[in-house]
């Protein structure tokens, strides 16, 4: 689950670190925004019960929905140990 | 860009949002992990050097290599204004 600002708010951490690019000499990015990531790992399939439940537990307790916007995404179970090559790598991900 | 603390690596306020499931009524959830997502905005296409810059970026800045993991993902722009239709929505996405 992701959880950003909305567009609107503004983010100083995201700032921070625009600001702080040019002195590590990277040119290119036109903005930053910094938000949170959860992963849950639930028991079984995650079915629509379970994501209905999810749900419910972002805007409850993860999100503010004032001023985050949260996205939930299921993802396959992940290895329980990922190899060195996957690990920190650049992947293209076709999104919706 | 997600940023996610190694699996070796204790994850306290994943541990927190664990054990506060059971009081809000959360059931089937076997484990949550905290972590950071920067959203970065490039100025043109992201090729393979931009890539390489943010890549140079997250290990230098943005994450710790000692103790975090980080997987960089190119995402299409979004809309400027997206429509309340499809924030906060409960998506799957393909993963490789």
């Amino acid at each position: 689950m992701d959880v950003m600002l909305k567009p609107e708010i503004l983010d100083p951490q995201g700032q921070a670190i625009l600001a702080a690019l040019p002195r590590l000499d990277v040119s290119g990015i036109a903005g930053v925004r910094q938000g949170k990531r959860f992963e849950l790992e639930v028991d079984g399939d995650a079915d629509a019960d379970v994501l209905a439940r999810i749900d419910q537990l972002a805007a409850s307790l993860l999100a503010n929905p004032v001023i985050e916007d949260y996205v939930v995404r299921v993802e396959p179970p992940q290895p329980a140990q990922a190899s060195p090559a996957e690990a920190n790598a650049v992947r293209a991900e076709p999104t919706t």
